[in-house]
């Protein structure tokens, strides 16, 4: 049987390696990490939504059955450099360190991910400035580690304040798009910081609550059991308070119809998520066209977001568009099965 | 190979089972409708999002590649009666009109995919009673054929609102998720009533704007391509209008902060996402949990929503909670790889 490249070692192309090995295809992986398992182990995500499960139950099973599988050749800290047609496939030079290793394979799958976007493009929210301006991950990473303290003087804080929608949705930086995982994981973060410290109180900035589905349960529950409170509007800057301590946010709440002024200790911003610069690469070395916001273009997102529309490149993840894990997850599946009906035939 | 029993002909199911034929696998499957397609055939959704790409391009494909295949056995205006453990699998017992069947399988998808919520449960918005009040699906058969008028008096409306979250979001009701699809469905539809009757004016009652992803771009083209406008606030209630002629809908604009009556010519009743009879069915006959919202539970919705748990029986689409065609496919694709594995082993 002819083997399968996988390009991206995070919940999508870790679920499409372990089918295919499942199945007794020769799996390459190539992740450009050091280490296995994506955004959500490189950000050390602790629990996910929409139930608030630990990110490890998800993760270390789908880690451990790639880890040490007879059938994936794994390539960490190692990327694509080009792709060449071959009479049963695709032949692909790939660099690890100073090594280029040369493989054979029939058909690849592209599960680049995404990437945060970096806060620092919004400087009126002044994050790396201000050092109580945390971004999602900061907190993701406070909130696995057990404590949540003000960077600036170390206490636990009193108010908190989650924006949404920072790099999503919005013109000026050129993110037109919605990130989809906003809402939900700062639902999410709220609830958790609720939970473990009851005296903070947790406040939600936002412009359309998009918890969809299913999910919708976080959204009730965060305020009829956790007391998570909302405002509509966008913070238009962050400034110190007068007080020289704390941090003022200035908004208009676009329900009361009126400019705002709330002073909080930390403030959170809900990053959203970009094509990275492993997508681009893939982009160009396996000649998948990017739609307009820069991710990988199926060729029928309604029909079939896992198909490339070219023969024996298949699609999975947040490569395509901003995704949750599960969807990752099952994107990785259908991937693999199609693979596996390529490179079997 | 033990063969694989498909419950549920719509997208999901269809996946699915042409997945499983093309890997060879015998396939059973059984579709309580006396055709294939599910509801967005049942419906005549006529363009899908985000892309409003024709329905046909997308389902016909997939029905004729099942409708044709020799691996798959069709068993249409049908419905599994019961289930019990066997040597190699499940033994199942299907109804078909007064025949029964007996079929012996190595796996099951649970494809029963969901309801539209019926609009009559709302009174107050006069479904059934006001003649120009229509939902979502009224809108879909009337734009597939070509035609938009009023029931009343056979006219071409001028003013047309949608009522996003009708039986979505309401505890009143009894549904508190969300139906992830309504806003897209109902901003999909009035571009196309402005772009088909450029004359008529397209509002939308909103809570929450729900494009998630890439499905923005519908949202942002929907106001500054095709002036479709945006009204934040629910309709309490829908009367006929003092000339006896068009409607009037009462709500709170919640955005202005002031009661508000509009007259409208046509007013769309965004119905939600129900889980139907087959899915309570499913749940009982297979042993599947239900969640406490009526879907099928599949045993971690975040690591892996296509397994439920039970060894052989596999989950996709609308059964476990609202989706979108593309979302259904590739489960299918995932349950019909799991189940591939199940039944080769």
């Amino acid at each position: 049987m002819r083997s399968v490249l996988v390009v991206g070692g995070g919940p999508a192309g870790l679920s499409a390696s372990a089918e295919l090995a499942d199945l007794g295809v020769p799996t390459v992986l190539v992740e450009r990490e050091g280490s296995l398992g994506g955004n959500p182990v490189r950000w050390k995500y602790p629990v996910l939504v929409p139930d608030l499960r630990p990110a490890g139950e998800v993760m270390d099973p789908l880690i451990s059955r790639v880890a040490s599988h007879p059938n994936i050749e794994r390539l960490l800290a190692a990327s694509v450099a080009s792709v060449a047609p071959s009479p049963t496939g695709f032949h692909v030079t790939i660099r690890q360190g100073t090594e280029t290793l040369e493989r054979d394979v029939g058909a690849a799958i592209l599960a680049t991910g995404f990437e945060h976007f970096d806060p620092h493009r919004k400087h009126e929210y002044g994050y790396g400035r201000l050092a109580d301006v945390l971004d999602f991950k900061d907190v993701e990473r406070m909130l696995a580690e057990g404590k949540l303290r003000r960077p600036s003087n170390g206490a636990v804080p009193r108010r908190v304040a989650w924006l949404l929608c920072v790099g999503s949705r919005d013109i000026q930086v050129g993110n037109t798009w919605c990130c989809r995982m906003g809402c939900a994981v700062s639902i999410k973060q709220a609830i958790e910081v609720r939970e473990r410290y009851p005296d903070v109180e947790a406040y939600v900035y936002y412009m359309d609550i998009r918890t969809p589905g299913l999910w919708e349960k976080l959204y009730w529950s965060s305020m009829s059991e956790h007391g998570v409170r909302f405002i509509r509007g966008r913070i238009g800057h962050i400034t110190v308070a007068p007080d020289g301590q704390r941090l003022l946010a200035t908004s208009e709440d676009t329900l009361l119809h009126r400019p705002m002024e709330e002073a909080f200790d930390l403030i959170v911003l809900a990053t959203g998520m970009e094509p990275g610069p492993g997508t681009s690469e893939a982009a160009r070395v396996f000649h998948v066209p990017q739609g307009p916001e820069g991710f990988l273009a199926p060729r029928s997102a309604e029909s079939n977001p896992v198909d490339s529309g070219t023969p024996g490149i298949f699609l999975a993840g947040a490569a395509t568009g901003p995704k949750a894990i599960s969807e990752s997850v099952t994107e990785g599946m259908g991937a693999a099965l199609l693979a596996y009906r390529h490179v079997r035939a």
